[in-house]
């Protein structure tokens, strides 16, 4: 079966958006040459993406630009390349490579994790993974912790769990990567 | 001047205590030889200690018990002897060194940061460490991050923060000691 795995950035006080659903305070790597080669090594390690529609609405209108492929060339191509689902009842999504994900979403996602491929990628999304969690379909979580604590926001677990902490890496720039077993 | 330091154990979706106020989800590290170690060398640092009046109720039934001298005596000699702070108009506080910070508590505690002594440890105690954030008194946040998500809880900042990561450790049981420069 196929690991479900969902990547975050998340402040210490434990919101991945803040109350308006930005997450433009998670930019604080940006100018970590080390912090922005390993997340382009996620970008292109081959999974699959699995989104719900706004963070698939926000990906779509940035990865695709000319702008995207000048800023993080990597991240950019790995991004229009991968194999993604986007969990929505109202969109036709435009992005290369992109599939709907239709009907119950746990079917859909349990479905998926049953076929043959390589792991899934949950970005941002948190909607979808808070029902994900729920449905006991969430592998392992990676947690890019920001130096920043925002006061409010959004925040990504709907009941408790109890995870384990399976590897862990500190970024100069202060970002701080756990990864966690579910 | 000296600092002012806040020590929390908060869990992964970033809560210092559940919804109902309880924290004996953080003991994850209790079986971790390492883990305890680092915990009694924080104990007898020698710095002094302020609590509010909810999370030095829970110390004072505690420490100065024999149950707490066998269990952990490292930990239990150091709360037991150092100088301590508690901030209540109600109580009468029975622990040895124990000291009432009366009167407007940021006022209190600017005027503890000026006097001579060692550095000043916030434990726990969320509605205190609020308003000293507010205040713009703490001067580092050391957190231990639980492998545990809550759901729900009590969280700490009541406004946004940038921070600077300063020290990381990860130790065997999943916790990872994370501390911040404000």
């Amino acid at each position: 079966m196929r690991q479900l795995k969902v990547f975050e950035s998340i402040s210490v006080d434990g919101y991945f958006a803040d109350s308006n659903g930005e997450i433009d305070w998670a930019h604080a790597g940006r100018d970590d040459a080390e912090f922005a080669n390993w997340v382009g090594g996620n970008a292109n390690s081959g999974g699959e993406l699995l989104f719900g529609r706004k963070t698939y609405q926000m990906m779509e209108a940035f990865w695709p630009t000319p702008m995207a492929a000048e800023q993080m060339p990597e991240v950019a191509k790995g991004m229009n390349e991968r194999r993604k689902y986007v969990a929505s009842r109202t969109i036709i999504p435009a992005w290369s490579n992109t599939h709907l994900l239709q009907g119950e979403l746990s079917k859909a996602v349990r479905e998926l994790k049953d076929s043959n491929g390589p792991d899934i990628v949950v970005l941002g999304s948190g909607t979808v993974v808070a029902q994900l969690i729920d449905a006991g379909l969430v592998d392992s979580y990676q947690f890019v912790i920001i130096p920043v604590a925002l006061g409010s926001g959004r925040r990504l677990f709907p009941k408790d769990c109890k995870l384990r902490l399976v590897d862990s890496r500190v970024f100069r720039c202060g970002n701080v990567a756990l990864t966690y077993a579910a």
